[in-house]
């Protein structure tokens, strides 16, 4: 029923009102062919820096695919670039988004080893949330046929992250334990589903616990999140674990390192913990920097022990490791036909629901992926059935917010969606 | 003809003079069974330290294995020991030597796995450089048919060192490139060989030039140790190496962690500079301590770097990874019956002769690995052909020293051995 009349033509300017106020945002149709949708971020802060709007379609470069977008990741690291909150932040607006899939609508010059038509996985440096991107060939790869446009999307960053910490950076082999933040998350799913692939490998979680009853199967043993994960796993493994995957940084770093056996390896690969609030902290941005202890390395000669650091976008982005990633793709996709691994979606939302994903992921409410289905529109309030899509929200302390999506038909007989903020 | 009269029963008192003094140094038989001959640590410091005298026969107590030692391997590690500069160094007086080749003699109660007669390799907690050790079942492993007992000793610390680090820390494959200090010791040769053993592997060494001849064919690129390995790396792969094997810390460790590639490997496997002169300085080795900067994981995440330490005696000795060692020996071996892979061994040495050993690491004159021969007796001074015996060193500073061995007979016809030292 959504699905009708969900074409959108009218663009108001953004606007908000703080306490009590109402804020309205505006949703964009994707007519002419000469522009398309896009998420734009107009400057680092809050989720009020996010709206949809037209851009001006973008034509491939040589050596470039332009791809008709079907749906993008969304990952905690956009949360980060919302908010300014990373090394060497480019300038806004920006169209933000690292992966998506979609069709291949046109080539570059010179570009050969797709086809017109080819369903494709690419990643892009920024500008996947949108109807259309180009991005360079090396970072686009064919997808096998029983995968969908969504599992794609929620494929790429999640399952190379996972597949090359795994088994690139630390060396994951029969007999293993592995340790996981955010077991509930994307790459806290892929990361469960690969150790699945390796004979006895033990796997410690850590999980809101509202989501251990739906990942139970894939975490050998699940902890709360809030609790004293080190004492924890130090009952049930007294020697520790050989991997520990950590995306919080801080003072996780060094429990990590302490929980590490020997010949153990602890991996940082995102510093989620940075995330603190709505608008970027450099107070609490340089906290959380500094929190992170260095490392001696005579300590780690003393007992065997071996640090890294893994950020797949400077890998793809700044430092050209292409080849390298494409091979591992290949052998994820191997794997993904041989159905030994599937991506894990949360959740589907309208380029216009950015909002309230990045709220959920910025929560943790999600359980796998959450991804932006491009042909998908804002589901609408229902009269009949207010309650659906209200939700009473206290994720910023001493603030409330109420939040509905309402919609009304124009002139022209289509919808407009707004969303509606009442905050005290 | 040294073979002959090698049976030496006196034992003198150690006595030295310094400044124009005369040093004369002991050796002892080996005659009873109820003894045996065993390099003997008084205390830590200097060459002077050292001696061979007799020790009450061990006996293996329940899950140990009695070897006769025939080969005993000796490593920068020992010169580390002999200085006290190690972490929670032993008790003195004490035997040197982790790790030697033999015969199986006597096994204890409850000791299963070998027969008498067996040739073994074995690693042991200290002791090895002896007649006779015990150790544990665990640390003993039967060798294959065609290795001689020098290569033995020389093939146990430095091949299971050189490859766990390239496959088991660090995770070496087609087409990388390893960086290693040392080039032509034995780990540097043990880590040359088993790069051949992976297509495509590119290995750059350091090493004095005087060994560059000898070694030139198991290293792609060979640079003199006093140059500026980094700028002569980047020369030749501005991007760096994937892999950095070093043994010297200080500020190397910056050195190697700046000439990784993204996903490169550091890996720290010893403090060799910190081995600076014959006694052990406190201040130096404060100084070198804390010339390896402490490493911030932030930056290894942006980086995309891993730092890694490797203590093979830490792991076999204090933290009981002896079943991983005996899976990595059994690979070992079977490159080694493949013809894979040969330890190179330098040089010879009676277990009285030590001393000019131990002198022949610090000064780095060997090329692979030096072996005490606990059958061969010292090389006897000919008064023919004095010179042979002679040299003139000045590895320590503002000091000479003369040293030659001297050979006598004493009543009942067996051979004494002196050393006889003039420092000035």
């Amino acid at each position: 029923m959504a699905k009708e009349g969900t074409e959108m033509t009218e663009e108001t300017e953004h606007m908000i009102e703080k306490n009590g106020a109402k804020e309205t945002e505006t949703v964009v149709s994707a007519g002419d062919a000469k522009e398309m949708r896009a998420v734009i971020l107009s400057g680092f802060g809050g989720l009020n820096k996010l709206r949809v709007t037209k851009k001006a379609m973008p034509e491939p470069q040589e050596g470039e695919v332009k791809i008709r977008v079907k749906a993008c990741g969304l990952n905690f690291l956009d949360l980060m670039v919302r908010q300014g909150n990373i090394d060497s932040p480019p300038k806004t607006p920006l169209v933000p988004g690292f992966e998506c899939s979609g069709i291949v609508e046109a080539m570059g010059e010179n570009t050969k080893g797709f086809e017109i038509g080819d369903r494709v996985m690419a990643f892009v440096n920024y500008n996947a949330w949108a109807e259309v991107v180009c991005t360079p060939l090396d970072y686009v790869y064919n997808m096998p046929d029983d995968m969908t446009f969504p599992e794609a999307a929620a494929f790429s960053m999640n399952f190379v992250a996972a597949y090359m910490m795994l088994f690139e950076v630390a060396n994951l082999r029969e007999g293993m334990s592995v340790l996981v933040h955010s077991a509930g998350g994307g790459v806290g799913q892929a990361v469960a589903q690969l150790c699945s692939t390796i004979p006895s490998v033990t796997v410690f979680g850590m999980a809101s616990s509202f989501k251990h009853e739906a990942i139970k199967d894939s975490v050998t043993h699940l902890f709360d999140r809030n609790i004293d994960y080190v004492q924890e796993v130090k009952k049930i493994s007294p020697e520790g674990v050989d991997i520990v995957l950590d995306c919080l940084s801080g003072e996780n770093t060094g429990k990590g390192l302490g929980l590490l056996r020997p010949l153990g390896t602890y991996i940082l690969y995102g510093s989620s913990n940075m995330v603190t609030g709505e608008t970027k902290s450099f107070f609490s941005l340089a906290k959380s920097w500094w929190q992170v202890e260095k490392v001696n390395p005579i300590k780690l000669y003393e007992e065997n022990k071996v640090i890294a650091g893994f950020s797949l976008l400077n890998l793809l982005f700044k430092q050209g490791r292409c080849g390298q990633v494409k091979t591992v793709v290949e052998k994820l996709f191997s794997l993904y036909n041989q159905k030994k691994i599937k991506p894990v979606v949360d959740s589907l939302w309208a380029l216009e629901e950015v909002k309230e994903a990045m709220q959920r992921i910025h929560d943790r409410g999600n359980i796998g992926k959450l991804i932006l289905d491009v042909e998908k529109s804002p589901t609408p309030l229902h009269h009949d059935s207010p309650v659906s899509n209200l939700s009473l929200e206290n994720s910023w302390p001493n603030q409330h917010r109420l939040r509905f999506l309402d919609s009304t038909k124009s002139d022209n007989n289509e919808y407009i969606f707004q969303w509606h903020w009442f905050l005290w």
